[in-house]
C-alpha cells in the first residue's frame, strides 16, 4: 500500500453539472416485509434440504467435486452428481459471515454487502447495446466505455455492473481483460468482475491487486472484486461457475451466488417450488466456496421469476417476483447470509412497462432487505439490452427510493409553529421567511421528472420520458470527468492486459 | 328494502373480456411501514394542537362556526376563526368509528373503509379529458360515461371515482345530478358522490336513498356515499365543504376530510411543518363531523406533496409523499381513524414519468397502510387530466399491487418435491406433469405488459405502453355491459333528476 501516497480522489460533486442527489449509501431501517410464517420458511428450507441430499446437485467441474467430496459430500463420478447432507451444510454455511465489505479504488466508494445497507449495482453484461439514435445492436468497446462513465457519473449507482454490454468487437478470449481496464480506470467505484472460469477470475483478481497496490493478504483482508456467479436450474452448476467459486472464495472475495429459476420451466410452475430449487442451489454454492475457505464472504442470490404461462415468454416485475423477493429475504436471513436481488423488465423500450416493472422490482427489494440490486440501472429488454436511456430512468427511480427512505427530521425549527402562525388561515408559504431560507435545498429535486405544464409540453414537441433521458445522457457524458490514477498504475495496468492477451492468443494458437 | 327482491347482480365475471385478475378487496396483511420514532409522533401532534387552539382555523361557514361554538370552539365571529381546545379535539375525535363499512347496489362490491383493506377509487374530477385518439380537451357527459363505463369494467378498480372529468357540456348549476345518475346506473360499484355545498349534498344522499330503495335510517346504518372533503389549506375550511362535512355527518356517510397541503406553497417547506398543518385541519374537520353526529364515520385523510422548489411547479411521486405517507398513516392510526392518501402524477402522458410518479404513491400507500387511495385510476397531468390510457396503466400498476400481496400457498403440493425430482438436474419444467396441472392458472397474466420479442415489437411498429393502453381501453369499452337494474328504480332517478333540474332552473330565473 505504500506505492501512492497521494492516491486519486474522485471530485465527484464537482462534475456532475447534470443535477442528481448526493452519492450516499443506502439503508432501509424498517423491518423488512415477511411473506412466510415460521411453518412455511421451514417447510420450504426442509424441502430443499430433501432436494440436496436425495437428488442432489450436478457439479460439471471436477476439482469441484473433489472439494465437496473431501469435506463429506457424497459424489458420484459417474452422473457428476453431489449429495449434501442437512447438517454439513447447515455447518458449512454457519462459516459464511453475515456481511462484506467491499473496497473501492475511491475510499468514499466503499460499500457494505450486508446488514441494512441497499447497494444499486448497474447491469452487467447483456448482449445488445441500446439508445435512441443508434438503435439496438451488438455494442463495441467504445461504446461500452461510455456506459462506464455513465455509471460511473450517476450518484445513486453504487456500483458498477462490469460492462453494460458485451463489446462484441472484441475477441471473446480476451474481452474480459479489455473490460477489466475500462473499469480499473474510468471509475473509481466497485464493480462487478467476471467471473465464469477460473482464468477470467484469476486475471479479475490480479488486476485487482494492481489497481488498489495491493498482496494477497491486503485483499483478503479488504475485498474489492464482487464476483457474479449464476447456478444453471434446475440443480446444476456447470463448470466455468464452479471455478469462479473456487478462485473467488479462495481470495476472499464477495461471491454472488444466484440461481436463475424462472418458475414453470426452470423451477416448478409454483413459488413454494421455486424457492425450494433456489435454495438449494444457492446453498450448494455456499458450501462450496466455503469448502474452499472458511469465512469467505459470499451473497444468498435470488432471480427468480416467471415464464407467462400462456406464452412460454418471461415475465418480469411481477407478483411473483415481488412475493419470493420477500421470501428470499427471509431465507437469507435464515442463514444469515446477505442477500442478492435484481432490477428487471421485459420491456422493449423506455416506457411505462420498463418503469412499472423496474419500480416494482425496486420496492419489492428494498422491502425485502436486500442487500445489493444487480440490474439495478440500464436493464431493458429482459436483460437482452443494456440501454442508455434506461440508466437514466433507472438513476431517477433509484434516487427517489434513496430519497424516500430517508428520516424525517422533527424540531422546533422543522415544525415551524411561528412561520405557520405567521402565514395564518388563508395565507401562503412562498414568500415566507421559513420558505425563503429553505429555497435552494428543500425537497428532492428530479432528474428526468417533466414540471412543464401541458400548453408548454405540449409547444415544445410532446416528448416522453424516454426522450427527455436520450438528452439527458449525452449531457451527462459530455460531462463525464475520468477519475484520475497515478501512472505508474495505469502502466502497470496497461502492461498485466497487453501480456495476458499475448499469451492467450499464443496458447490458442498453439 | 322491500320493493326489489330479485336485485339485480353484476355478470362480471362473463363480460371482462379484457383479461384481468378478478375482482378482490385488497388487504395488507403486513405491518405498515412507522418513519417517525414515538417521539417525533408527539411532537407533530403536539405542535397541531398549538395550530388549533392557539392560531385556529378559519371557517366559512357560519351554520358551522355555530354547531362548532355549541360544543365549546371559541369562535370569533368578526375574523370567522374557530380555536380548538386540544382537550375537546381528543374527546370528539375519539367518537368517530375506526372503520365504516359501504354498501354498494351490487353487494359483491361492499366495502369496508379501514383496517388492513385498501380501496383503490378512481380520479374524481379534473377538468379535462384526454386520450390519444381525441386530444386533451374540455370533456363532454357522453365522454365521462365512457369513463364510468371503463371504471366498472376494471376488477381493480373497487371504486368510482365520481366522474373522471367534469362533463363540460352541461350547466354547472346542475351537472352534479346527471352524474350521480351515471354513477346510479352505469356502475353497481361504489362511488365518490360530489359533497361540495348543502345542495350538492342532498341530491347526492337523494339520490343514494333511491338507488338503494333506502330509509334515512338504512342508509345510516348501510352508509352507500363517499364524501370527499378538502380544506382550503392552510388552516381554512370554505362553506362548500363545511356543508358538505354538515350534510354527510348528519346521515352518517362515510366523510373523506383531506387537506390538501403543498408544502412550500400551502405549508412549510418542510415534512415535520407541513404534517402539522395537514393534522390540524384533517382534526379541525373530524371534530365538525362529530360534533353533527356523533360516530359519524370519518376518514382522515393526506394529500401532501411539494413544489419544486425551482420552478414552483407541483411535484408528484416524491420522496417528500412516500415520507409523509407514512407519517400521516401513523398519525391516523394514533387517532383510531381510517387513512386517506393518493396516486398521483405530474406527467403531461402515459409514459415511464406517468408509471414510476404513480407507482411510488401505490407502494408508499400500500405499506403505510392507507385505506382509500383516491386518484387511483386515470389520473393525469397534476390533476388536471382524466386520461382513458392512464386509467388501463393503473389497472395494471393495481393489479400488479394487489397479487403481490396474497399469500405464498406452501404445501406438499406446491413444494413439488416428486416434480424436481422427476425433472432432475439440467431437465425442464415445461412438460412436467406437476406444471402441465397449473398450465393455465398459475401466475400472473398482464393487461398492458408487452410480452413480444424485440424483433416482432420492432417488426409491429414499435409501439410503446401507452399505444397499446389506446387499443385496451378501446377493446374494453366495446365489452361493456350495464349492470341491471329494476326499471322502477332507474324512473324514479330520472324523475327525481328532472324535478330538480327544474327546481334549481326556476330558482336561477327568479
Amino acid at each position: 500500500m505504500s506505492r501512492r501516497s497521494k492516491s486519486a480522489r474522485s471530485r465527484k460533486d464537482e462534475y456532475h453539472k447534470v443535477e442528481q442527489t448526493p452519492w450516499r449509501r443506502f439503508r432501509n431501517p424498517h423491518p423488512p416485509i415477511d411473506i412466510l410464517s415460521p411453518d412455511q420458511l421451514d417447510a420450504i428450507h426442509d424441502s430443499s434440504m430433501r432436494v440436496l441430499s436425495e437428488i442432489g446437485i450436478k457439479v460439471l467441474c471436477g476439482r469441484s467435486r473433489s472439494i465437496l467430496s473431501a469435506i463429506g459430500c457424497t459424489v458420484d463420478e459417474s452422473s457428476e452428481i453431489v449429495r449434501f447432507d442437512p447438517g454439513l451444510v447447515a455447518e458449512y454455511v454457519a462459516h459464511a459471515p453475515g456481511t462484506a465489505e467491499l473496497h473501492a479504488r475511491n475510499p468514499a466508494y466503499n460499500l457494505t454487502i450486508g446488514g441494512d445497507e441497499i447497494i444499486f449495482s448497474s447491469v452487467m453484461c447483456p448482449p445488445f447495446a441500446n439508445d435512441l439514435d443508434r438503435g439496438r445492436r451488438a455494442g463495441t468497446f467504445e461504446e461500452m466505455c461510455e456506459f462506464v462513465k455513465l455509471v460511473h457519473a450517476i450518484n445513486a449507482v453504487h456500483q458498477a455492473g462490469g460492462g453494460g454490454f458485451e463489446p462484441l468487437d472484441l475477441p471473446a478470449e480476451t474481452r474480459h481483460l479489455d473490460v477489466g481496464y475500462a473499469h480499473a480506470t474510468l471509475t473509481d467505484k466497485t464493480w462487478k468482475a467476471w467471473s465464469n472460469g477460473a482464468e477470467r477470475a484469476r486475471d479479475a483478481i490480479a488486476m485487482a491487486k494492481i489497481m488498489m497496490d495491493f498482496t494477497d493478504e491486503d485483499l483478503i483482508a479488504r475485498p474489492v472484486i464482487t464476483a457474479p456467479i449464476n447456478t444453471n436450474s434446475p440443480l446444476m452448476i456447470d463448470t466455468a461457475m464452479a471455478e469462479g467459486i473456487v478462485e473467488m472464495a479462495g481470495v476472499g472475495q464477495p461471491l454472488v451466488i444466484a440461481p436463475f429459476t424462472m418458475a414453470g420451466a426452470m423451477s416448478p410452475a409454483t413459488e413454494a417450488g421455486a424457492l425450494s430449487v433456489q435454495n438449494a442451489e444457492a446453498l450448494a454454492g455456499v458450501v462450496l466456496a466455503q469448502a474452499v475457505r472458511k469465512g469467505a464472504p459470499v451473497v444468498y442470490g435470488s432471480y427468480l421469476t416467471n415464464v407467462d404461462m400462456r406464452t412460454g415468454s418471461p415475465l418480469f416485475g411481477t407478483p411473483v417476483f415481488a412475493k419470493t423477493t420477500w421470501a428470499s429475504g427471509q431465507l437469507a436471513r435464515r442463514y444469515g447470509l446477505p442477500f442478492r436481488s435484481s432490477l428487471n423488465t421485459g420491456s422493449n423500450s423506455v416506457d411505462a412497462q420498463a418503469a412499472y416493472e423496474t419500480q416494482l422490482c425496486l420496492w419489492a427489494a428494498v422491502t425485502a432487505h436486500a442487500n445489493i440490486l444487480f440490474g439495478s440501472a440500464g436493464w431493458l429488454e429482459g436483460g437482452l439490452s443494456g440501454s442508455y436511456e434506461k440508466l437514466i430512468l433507472d438513476a431517477e427511480l433509484l434516487q427517489l427510493a434513496i430519497e424516500s427512505f430517508q428520516p424525517i427530521e422533527v424540531n422546533k425549527d422543522t415544525l415551524g409553529f411561528e412561520a405557520i402562525r405567521d402565514v395564518g388561515p388563508g395565507g401562503h408559504f412562498f414568500g415566507s421567511p421559513h420558505t425563503l431560507a429553505r429555497y435552494d435545498r428543500a425537497f428532492y429535486h428530479p432528474i428526468l421528472t417533466d414540471t412543464r405544464n401541458y400548453e408548454t409540453w405540449n409547444e415544445q414537441g410532446r416528448d416522453s420520458a424516454e426522450h427527455r433521458a436520450n438528452r439527458i445522457w449525452k449531457r451527462m457524458l459530455a460531462e463525464y470527468q475520468k477519475p484520475e490514477m497515478d501512472e505508474a498504475v495505469d502502466e502497470e495496468l496497461r502492461d498485466f492486459v497487453a501480456r495476458r492477451k499475448r499469451e492467450i492468443v499464443a496458447r490458442l494458437a498453439a
